[in-house]
Parts: C-alpha cells; structure tokens; sequence
C-alpha cells in the first residue's frame, strides 16, 4: 500500500478514485512514507509554534528560523510566537532526547510529521530530526485558494544513508563567509548533513593558523576564514544539523603552503601560489621529520578548531616526480624498501594516521589513500571510480562516493539522480559489506566558479543528489524529480541562495544598458560545455573573469527540456511559439552582441539559433502538412543542425537535440 | 560652449561632426561641467589606486570599494591595489585638506575628475569630494568592443545643493540594519548626503534607549536598533559621505512611546502600539514639566548617540483632540494665555528648543513648527506645500522642501523630476532668501512598503531627484533623464539595492510553482494606485502581509513608457509584438490565477489587458489600411478603454494612455 501511494504521489495521481485530487507533494528528498490525509492546516499571522519535550539548544533557533522562512516564503509578517501549551499551538514540535554535544555520523535524524486541518505535529527521538521534519513542513506550505497552507499528511521519515555531503572548495577560487553560510542553508533545506570545507589546494590556503601563521599570509592573497569565522561557521552548521569535516590536502595540491614553507616541499623553492588549474607537481617531502613535526603541530592546532571526529587529509593526484627527481628522497625509498611513489606515500599516510590519531580524529581521504597497511577505521571517499569503493567495502572500509555527483561538470540533474551507490561494482557486495557504504558526497571544485554564480552551479541540481543520499533506492521517477526540482528550486530562494538571481544580475552586466530579453533568450537554450572540456582551455588563471554567457548560463536548460518533451507530445502550437522567438531573436540580439568586447564571441550562437528556429519551423509545417521533405532538403537541414552541435564560446544550444527530433518526424513521413 | 557641451551629452548626440560619435555618458546626477575627451581608459586586472595628499581614514576603505564594486560591476576579480608611486596608477586620487570629524552641513563635496587614455586622476578639496568623484568614476565605466573602459573626459562638478537627504520610515514597517546599510550604499551612488530616520511613529519606537528602557521593550515588538547598531549605521554612513538626521516625532505621532510610558500623554493609558495608518491623536503632555524632564535625559541619551550638529523633532500632525479633551491642559492654556493648539504647540516647541540647545543641537521639524517666536537657526522641513518654505525663507529661516518629493506615492519619476526648489512660490524670493533653501529630501513613507519591498520603491526614481538636487538647475531633459535611469538602476544593483531582485522573487511567490513569465507579462504594464488612494483602504494594519501584485508591481511601468512612446513614434510593427503578447496572455495566465486567492484578484485585470490587446490591435490594422471605422465601433472601444481605466486589485493597467492614443489615432482617419 505504502508503495502505490508513494507511487501515485509521485506522478500526481488521485489516491482514491472518486476522492478530488490532491496536488502532488512538492518535496525533495520524498520522505521514506507519506500518508496524505484530509483536509489543509492554514499558515497564517495566527501562526504559532509550541515547543516540548527535551530542550535542546538547537530547537528555539530553529522555531524562530521556520518563523523567519515562513515570512519571506508567504509574505506574511510574522514573529517567533511561542506557546507553552501545546494545544494552542499551530505547529507543535516534540523532541524526546538531547543530541550529543558534536554532532555524530550516524546520529538519530528520523521524524514523524503529522498535519491535520487542526495542528501540525512534529515528534523526533534527536534534534536532528527535528530539523529535518522542519525542512519537510516549510516544503508543504504553499498558496491555494483559500491562503497558504500545508495539506493535511503523515510522514514517517528518516535517511537512507548516514553520511550526506556536499564539497565545497574554497582554495581555487575564494568563497566568502557569506557563500559559505548561505549554501549551508540551502544543504540544511534538502537535508544534507555534511559540509566537506575543501580549505587549501595549490591555489590558496583559506584558514588562519597560528602556529604557522605564513600558511595565510603568503598562501592566500588575504583571502582566508578567521578562526573566529570557522567557529562561527561550524556553530552556524551544527544549528542547521550538519556536520562541518576540514579538508587539508596532503602531500600534493599544496603549493599554497610552500609558499611561506618551502622547507616543506621536495624541491627546493620559492614556490608562488599556483594561478592555472591542473595538477602540479610541487608535494610535501615525506621523508623528513620535520614535515611530520611541522604537520603535528598543524593538526594539533586544527584539531581544536574543527570539532568533528573526521577529518579529511585528501592525499589525490600525487604526481611524484618531485620524489623522483630528489637523490635523498630515492635513497630514502630505497632504504626503506619501497618499490614505488605509492609505497612512499602509503608511508606518509601512515604517519599523517598516528598524528591524527595522537589528536582524536579519525582519517579520511580520497581513494588514492587506500592501502591494505592501514588501519579499518578510516573512510574513503571514491572519485576516480567505484571499483575503489566496491574494494574498500570488501576489505572492511568504510567509503563514501563521489563519482558521477561532480556538479561543477554541468551534467544535467537526471544524470546524476539515477546514480545509485549500491548498484554497478557494489551490487554483489554483501550487505554487511554495503552498510560500509556510508552515502555519498556531491562536489563543487571551483575552478569555474566564484562567489557570484556557485550557487547557479549548485543549485537546483544537487537537491536531486541530496534526495538520490536520503530516500528510498526505489524513488527514482526522473519526470517526478524535475517537476520537484522546480518547486525546491524556488524554495531555496527563500535560504538566501542566490541560484536564481546572479543569473538575471549576470544577464544585465552582460547586456550592458541594453534590454536584457533577447540575451535571457539565447541564454535560457545554452549550458556549459560539460565534464572536462573547459579545463582543456588552458589560458584560465585564477584571475580570468568569469563574466561571460558560460558564466551565466545554468548547467542544464529547462527551456530546452521542456522543448524536447513538447517535441515528444507533439503539442505543435507550443513548440512554433518557441521556434518562432528563436528563429526571430537574432535580429534583436545581434546589434547588442556587436557593442561589447564580451558580447562579440556569440554572434554565431545567436545565428545558430536564429537558423535551428528556421529548421524547425519547416519541420513542423512540413509536419501539420503531412508532406513528406527532399532527401535534399532533410541533408540540407541535417548539415544545418550538425552546424550547431559544435560548441561556440563554450557552450552548446541545448534545444539541438530536440531540433534533430523534429528532423526525424519529418523524415519518417511517408 | 559648455551649454553645448551638456545639451548633446544629454541627447546622446556627436559633438563635433566628422568625429566618431560618442556614446553618450550614462551619469547620474549629471555633473556640472564635462568635458568629452579622446580615448579611453581601459579597467582590467591590471588597475591601481594612488591615494595622494591628506590622510583621511576615509579614503582607503573608499579605494577598496571602489574595487570591490568594479568587480562586481565588470567580473574582473580585483584585490584592492594600492600604489604609492602616482605614476603607475590607473586612478589618482588626490585629497587636499582632511574633513570635519563630524560631517558639516555645506563641507565642500566639489571634485574634479580627469580621465585620459592613461590614467584617471581625481582631485578634491575634500574626502567628501573624493568620495563623490569615485562615485562619478564608477559610473562611467561600461564595456565597449576592446573591454570595460571608462571614457576620456574632463569633469568639474559640485552640488547645487548643501542638503539632499532621503527620509525612510523605519517605524510603521521595520527596515533592519542591513536594508539601511544597502540603501545608504544606494543613496552614496548617485550622491545622496543625508539620511534621515524617522525613527519613532505612532506604530513603532526603533531605538534601544538606556534611560528609559521601556520605549524599545513595549514600543517596538522587539524590533529596534540597538545602540551599537546606531553607531555602526552612522559610522557607514559616514564612510560614504552621509550625515545621519535622526527624527523622533512629537509630541503627535507618538502612540509607541505612550505604551511603556503613559505618563507622557495628554489622556489616561493604556496604550498600545498603533497598528493602523492615519492620523491618531496619542499626544504628549506639554503642560506638565515631568514631560520636559523626561525629553530633557531622553535627548540628552540620544545627542551623545547621533553626532550631528542637526536633530528633527517632527512637530507634525497634532490633532489637538487630546489637549481639547483634558480640562487640566485647557486651564493651562488658559493661565497662559494661548488661543490655540498652535499657540500650545508653539510652547512646546520652544521648550524642546532649549532642551535641544542644552545638548548641543540645532532644531529641525516639519513646517507645522514654524512660528515667528522661534529662532532663525532652527531649520524648517517643508512638506504640506511649498508656500511654508517661501514663508520661512522669507522670514529668515532655512528650510528644505519635501513637498512632491513623497516617493512612497508610486509616481512617475518624471513627476519628481521637474519640481524645481526655486520655482513656484519660491520664484519670487532674492537670492539672499533663495539661498536658505538648502536643499530638499525625498521621503519613503512605511505604510505600504516592508523590508522586502521598500528598495523597488526607492530606486531608480529616488536618482531622479538627487540629481535634481545636485545638478545644474537647466538639466532637465525628461528623455535623457529616463536613458540614464534605466543604467543607473542596473549600476544601483551592484551597490546591495534589491530593486531589480525583489521583483523577481515576489513574482515567483505569487506564482507559486508556476511559470512567472505570464504574470511578469501582467505585472510589467500595472502600476500601484496613486497618491493616497491606498491609504483610503482601511482594512490595512501593520500585520497586513504585502505580497499582492500591487506590493511587486513597480510604480512606474517601463514597458507602458516604451510602448507609448512607440505609439507616439507609429512604429507600428513593434506596437503590434506588445499588443498581440497582452491579447493573448490571458490564455496562458488565467488558469494561473485560478489556483490561488493571491491571484484570484487579478482576473479581471488580466481580461482587461487582453481586451486593451484586442483593442489595440484592431486599431493598429485600421491605421495600416488607412480606413476610418465606425462611429459604433469607436464608441465601443472607448468603453472598453474607460472600463480598463478602473483600478483593479489595487492596481491600474498603464498601457491605457497608450492604448488611448492609438484610438485616437484612428478616429483622426479620413
């Protein structure tokens, strides 16, 4: 029963026949169970909340933040109305035990949510999972004709995985404390639960330390968190229930700390920060100790700053030819019998343990670190592939996958949704072995993104991640999803993330003091090149502009999407109106384009454009004709849509591909 | 020559034929003098800051935001780039003399601002010039077919007025420290220099006050400015050039007070604070000296807390019922003598003057206070009409003029624009008498505006009237005016304003998870209802949520301006693509609307903007065919005209006049 109400929930059927339709459920991640019920509980300036049970610290900010959230969701003014008594209460919420003192993974984050036309009724064992039956309730209230509300339901949730992250590196390019919060709030909304603080890289390193207070001052152009603001950060984090896990990056991707320490590297110096992206070759020397001395204190130090019991030492894409290219370090393999650059750094790794050990912290690092020498209580995060998971699980590590959730490679959200941890190389891993499976983390590398368009890169897209970590292995509808995505996207507005705004404020400062419409136009039907392609462009520094369309431009298109299922519907009238404005949108857009240094590289995209609408509109004439085209013509057309599959200024348009199923109708015509 | 000069910057034309045209220069206050250069100079990674001259601690924090704000503007990542070698700078700025420490009413805010191929340079008397110069500089930067660049030029310029402040009502809806600081940010851009906050009203105390707690704690529902917040506001302010004019109204318009501390007024409490918009009658008591010696320690607090030399004690809007009522105050008034409320008032005045003086304070109210037993160093805030200023300048008072400068009234900024200060009643006055008008303030009344809103209220049209205060009196072409308004709304993005953003995010949440382009298409031809028309609604309170299309719709329509002025050009083929979107919008928008009681007011308006369409359109094709219609058909269309006239929702379709003219256009046929 449970399943064909999820099921028709999903798709936004009626339950019932004969009962009236309830408007589908705009939640992302879907709870494991959801009962709708009869009936909608009104939000409005009556609205008040009643806390119980255990008190935690956590819970009177978290009213006053669902009081806030209600306010800029509905427009409603209203300030935090606590009520002692329960039965006075709109929104009565209940935790039964106090969370521990740092957050845990693993850590009790189930609810029960009922609303009924009366009250709303939140019960958690933890204050975690009041958090997240908050987040639930605030994505069940919206406008209907009578007011805004929220329909009367039960939910009986929990994740399906413990560990739900999000990377966010900061070395590349700088995100300040703002970004970081604001993308916290937006984690919290779609109930991740860890903050993965990508904090030094070859491009910068973005913490205070004391002990080594060169590590900022040279490593960072001044662009780095306080500790002050690392703690307000991680106080911040845990308010919202998520988990913040420093990552430091050792031996390579350190420049940035060579900076200032040059006596760390294999090489000797100076060492400048690094500007390009890549991956280079200047590596901590793992064959002194006083590398070990100096990490000691460093960690010791950072220890006390990040509070939780993992800490993430990365240990990626050591290219070893510093190692190589030092006699004392060869003589140092050699006596100690390694064979090769990776039994050096497994010895390093192994050193980095018992400081982290020495510390209180358990070791986390990328799959690169992988070694039967070290010890079962460390966790893997796998990026390269899942083999490298699949094999940690079967040696008893714990892991947590990345792979196939890199959302700075502008793939579309369906993609990565339909990635399943368990599936492919982990399917035949016994279950014992797939409980080591901890979850996964979604991962925003920052070499295309600053501060004002990260969020257009991480959201919407990794809501669908978030749901993909936390419901059910079996909801997976994509049609669902996307229909979801839309409404979760809006709601995020409301946290602060700027996802929908940078992309009209990047518009206009594209469009200079033109209007910006036929720009919006061209720029609704483009996206990135994906995956790697940009990084293949290497005249990128850290300081190239990010101002261009690919800048602006969202990594999926919905216009293009919707197009392509209009082209499926065959709904012709809707799919000439969108022809019509592209094939049109050049004549506007071109004198606009021919003004501005920025503006120039897309005058062939806007033709592109401008003759994808002209093909298509004889497509679909050709189509309401029923007349069958020239092989002539459909190799003439073919010529012009391959013509536009070619990227310009890094992007493509994105309505190619249902251009080309226009083509094909036309082309099955008999 | 100058003349020349500003005409064909205004009118975008080329100023000396055979010349490559200059673009014309998107400044806002337009400047004194300027003078077009060759070249430009090109803004790009490579720019550097020389600060020369005096050691303001000004300047520096001025150079960083200026780079941080040519970031955003352009996407080049800078970092503030100091250079003390003058000679290898992008932008010279060179301060003579330091400025007052506390910021002067008539402190010199001249500079002159040369930009040349190679350098810019930028010379002031004072940092307030300086301050104002980068402003100007920022202004001119755009991007052209080489890069962003600003343009050779040569400008002279200083303030036609001492005194161009702006009035925002933190009372009636709370405005927290962030949308002061935003729009303080917003009010330095196009060269605003006062910041007058009504901090007190009937509906709201705002300021944390130590000796008498009891004003924020019952006063406020929690929603006051503590005194540390004050000072960072001021000490903002400052940065950016901008005195800060607190106003604490009495003794009408004071309800708030009365709640915590009935003994002040004029009748027995209790009282609550006031949710309602009008006129209420809560006074203060002016016949007891109790009521002195509270204001006495009350100002006494907050002149050590707001710094200038100027403090407005309102004195508006004294209904005078209070005092009628109360036998005790009409014996007083009796013993001394005073045939009115005004005579009453007056005394009171007198003594809050001295109280004032005691503090160190000059007298600022509106033009009920003004009265010949007063001093001529109070200053007098015209807003009833214009004949109070005349008569204050008259007899030797110095004055400000606010009347017609209300932009909470939701009028076009062309309205604002053309109210000249010296014309009118003032017209006849001698320079001597001229010269103590010092200035004027656009006023942002809180009534119908809240935090998320006020900005869409204030910009662009509020840098309409600073340039009126500030430029020369002839600049006053309505065309150019609007050309440079629109660049200058775009620039204001860029300082925090949320004019542009909020429009969006409103949209959406009327949407809901609908498309918003339908109901953008509505919201982009409506204008709020005028004037007080909306005050006559008395069905608002305090509570009210604001989140109607009359709370998102901007009070001015762009589109409606473009489309009339197309009208009025016959270009016809562009009229018709407006035209045909409105007919048929409806299709699309009406089931929209259906779905939600925030939209189901708008109904009928979205059939008369189809209707209008329809008009429109047939209108368009009897002028194309040049065939006069019917004296029926003529008739018919201008009832269905005059019904689309009636405001709906709140809101009137702006396209009428348009619409009308293109009837008329075709009535005129032969």
């Amino acid at each position: 029963m449970m399943k064909l109400l999820l099921v028709s929930l999903l798709l936004g059927l009626p339950l019932v026949r004969g009962r009236a339709q309830t408007p589908p459920l705009n939640l992302m991640p879907l709870p494991a169970k959801i009962s709708p019920g009869q009936g909608r509980l009104a939000v409005d300036s009556a609205f008040r909340i009643a806390l119980t049970g255990v008190d935690d610290p956590r819970l009177k900010p978290a009213a006053a933040r669902l009081t806030q959230r209600l306010t800029l969701q509905t427009g409603i003014p209203l300030l935090l109305n606590l009520t002692p008594d329960a039965t006075q209460a709109t929104f009565v919420i209940h935790c039964e035990h106090a969370g521990e003192p740092v957050q845990k993974l693993g850590e009790d984050e189930s609810y029960r949510l009922a609303v009924s036309g009366k009250q709303a009724r939140l019960d958690a064992p933890n204050p975690l999972g009041v958090l997240r039956g908050i987040e639930t309730f605030m994505q069940l209230v919206s406008a209907d004709r009578q007011g805004f509300a929220a329909p009367a339901v039960a939910i009986d949730d929990a994740p399906r995985f413990p560990w739900r992250g999000l990377l966010l590196d900061v070395s590349r390019h700088w995100m300040p404390v703002e970004v970081v919060k604001r993308n916290l709030n937006a984690m919290a909304a779609v109930k991740l639960n860890v903050f993965h603080w990508h904090l030094s890289d070859d491009q910068g390193f973005r913490v205070e330390c004391k002990s080594f207070p060169k590590l900022q001052e040279f490593g960072s152009d001044g662009q780095f968190y306080t500790q002050d603001q690392v703690r307000d950060v991680i106080a911040y984090a845990r308010e919202r229930g998520i988990r913040v896990i420093p990552e430091f990056d050792v031996p390579g991707h350190s420049t940035s700390w060579l900076v200032g320490y040059p006596e760390l590297a294999s090489a000797p110096g100076p060492y400048q920060i690094e500007r390009k992206w890549g991956v280079f070759d200047p590596t901590m020397d793992p064959t002194r100790e006083s590398t070990y001395e100096f990490l000691d204190r460093f960690i010791g130090e950072m220890s006390g700053l990040f509070p939780d019991e993992y800490f993430h030492i990365g240990g990626d894409e050591v290219t070893g030819r510093q190692w190589k290219a030092n006699p004392r370090i060869q003589a140092f393999m050699r006596e100690h019998g390694f064979k090769d650059n990776g039994e050096l750094q497994a010895y390093f790794n192994k050193r980095m343990l018992d400081i982290l050990k020495k510390h209180g912290k358990r070791m986390e690092g990328w799959d690169e670190i992988l070694n039967p020498d070290l010890p079962k209580d460390i966790v893997i995060q796998a990026w390269r592939d899942r083999k490298a998971l699949a094999q940690a699980a079967d040696s008893g590590y714990q892991g947590i996958l990345s792979v196939d959730y890199y959302v700075d490679l502008a793939l579309p959200a369906s993609l990565h949704y339909l990635v399943e941890p368990l599936d492919k190389e982990l399917a035949n891993l016994t279950e014992t072995q797939k409980a080591r499976v901890l979850g996964g983390e979604a991962a925003m590398w920052a070499e295309f993104v600053d501060a004002e368009n990260v969020d257009s890169r991480l959201w919407p897209r990794t809501a669908a991640i978030a749901e993909r970590f936390w419901s059910p292995r079996d909801v997976n509808d994509v049609a669902s999803m996307y229909r979801r995505l839309e409404a979760v996207s809006r709601n995020l507005d409301w946290t602060g993330a700027t996802h929908r705004s940078s992309y009209y404020a990047m518009l206009e400062r594209l469009a200079g003091a033109d209007p910006i419409e036929p720009l919006k136009t061209l720029a609704d039907v483009v996206e990135p090149i994906k995956r790697y392609q940009r990084h293949r462009n290497h005249s990128y520094t850290q300081q190239t502009p990010l101002n261009r369309l690919v800048d602006a431009a969202r990594p999926e298109s919905d216009v293009a999407r919707e197009f392509a299922s209009l082209v499926d519907a065959r709904d012709r009238q809707r799919v000439r109106v969108l022809l019509t404005q592209w094939r049109d949108n050049d004549a506007s857009l071109r004198p606009e384009l021919e003004k501005s240094f920025l503006l120039a590289e897309l005058v062939p995209l806007s033709q592109d454009l401008s003759r994808l609408g002209t093909v298509g509109l004889q497509a679909v004439e050709a189509l309401d004709s029923r007349k069958p085209k020239s092989v002539a013509w459909l190799s003439q057309q073919q010529a012009l849509i391959d013509g536009a599959r070619k990227p310009r200024a890094e992007v493509t348009l994105a309505i190619v591909p249902g251009i080309q199923k226009l083509l094909d109708q036309v082309r099955a015509l008999k």
